[in-house]
């Protein structure tokens, strides 16, 4: 370990005082003057951990009403340095290899493992996404929430946290391929989300091997042309 | 997207320029003066943009000596969040789920994918680790090298930055548990890496899962002593 600043020191105190009192996504923490007096060290102090924590997305500073909680759970924008790749093709490819790998075996273990408030979430993102397709909308955003909920659905904690970097690096990278596959995204999703739901492990995981492949053979194909 | 300062647009701009000159890791960027002609700023805002790519891993700003390219790719410190879980058993229990389901992939593609180059530098690697295992020394960031450099092995350039965050994430949480395997190992590693330089994908795949399950199994009976 390096020397560390005054900052950085309270900085990893702060972060141990959330996991303490467990501060949930959202929440809003004590404000300079309670913090300064809970950490031992001057409001200034205070200032330069909050606003290091924030440039690591693990707290949210809102001009006004306070310091919250990030939804980002401390995922960093852009935590795998994927932009610094220079071969963008490659990437996509590579990112595409991964989500072959990772995501059929969450799949699998959401459909052991998931709670039924989980389930219930996973079903109404596979209900939003079919709207968003069906009335021609943009559906990336609600299509990443369905396989990042799939991953909650697994109760890997990690999971939860990469997963959304990989699809989010794949819809990033790939937007030039752009023309989306409708029907197969819904058949999909659903046969995905009912073997979730019917706890069948394996059909979960053969369902959304289908998919990504279906998909990652579509993008190379369509490189090629 | 939101509003961007023009700290931020900067520092993209810099990244396309780094990108476009293929600087590559270790590599010195041009002085502060320079780069403000180059991106059309004034040498402060150079400076903002130099400091966020810093605080990002991408750069690395060396007092006196000049700013140079990050050995550490953009992977930020913790970019999974991982210091914000609570539950550290939990955690490394589900880092070893994923290295069970992506690192005996990884050793296939190794197998298939790796150049000369890349398997002697595996190799080597295979020897160090050896050799302070013999003389009872510290290997465990030798060890994560090993599994690094298969990584780079398997030609998947997302691999190659996401391998050392998950293992990294191990050695880090689960120091408690503490005993090492030394034998087992040896003969692991020794196992993937014939198998690796011998182009035989299946042999690597195997060979790393029983790797990886023996750590595993031996980490959850450690817990429950």
């Amino acid at each position: 370990m390096k020397n560390r600043t005054l900052g950085e020191k309270t900085a990893n105190e702060l972060i141990r005082l959330i996991r303490e009192r467990g501060y949930g996504t959202g929440e809003k923490l004590p404000n300079e003057y309670e913090l300064s007096t809970l950490l031992g060290v001057s409001r200034n102090t205070v200032r330069e951990a909050v606003r290091a924590l924030a440039s690591r997305n693990i707290l949210d500073i809102r001009q006004g009403a306070g310091t919250f909680i990030s939804q980002k759970n401390g995922v960093v924008d852009d935590p795998l340095g994927f932009s610094l790749m220079e071969d963008r093709r490659k990437l996509v490819e590579d990112l595409l290899q991964i989500r072959c790998i990772i995501e059929p075996q969450i799949a699998a273990l959401a459909a052991q493992n998931a709670t039924l408030q989980d389930v219930a979430i996973l079903g109404d993102l596979c209900d939003e996404v079919e709207t968003l397709i069906r009335s021609r909308q943009d559906f990336m955003q609600k299509d990443m929430d369905f396989h990042t909920q799939l991953a909650n659905c697994s109760r890997n904690m990690v999971m939860s946290n990469l997963i959304p970097v990989i699809c989010e690096g794949v819809m990033v990278f790939s937007s030039v391929v752009g023309e989306q596959e409708f029907d197969q995204t819904v058949k999909s999703h659903r046969e995905i989300f009912e073997a979730v739901r019917g706890r069948r492990p394996s059909d979960a995981q053969q369902a959304m091997l289908f998919h990504l492949l279906y998909n990652r053979n579509r993008f190379i194909k369509g490189q090629d042309l």
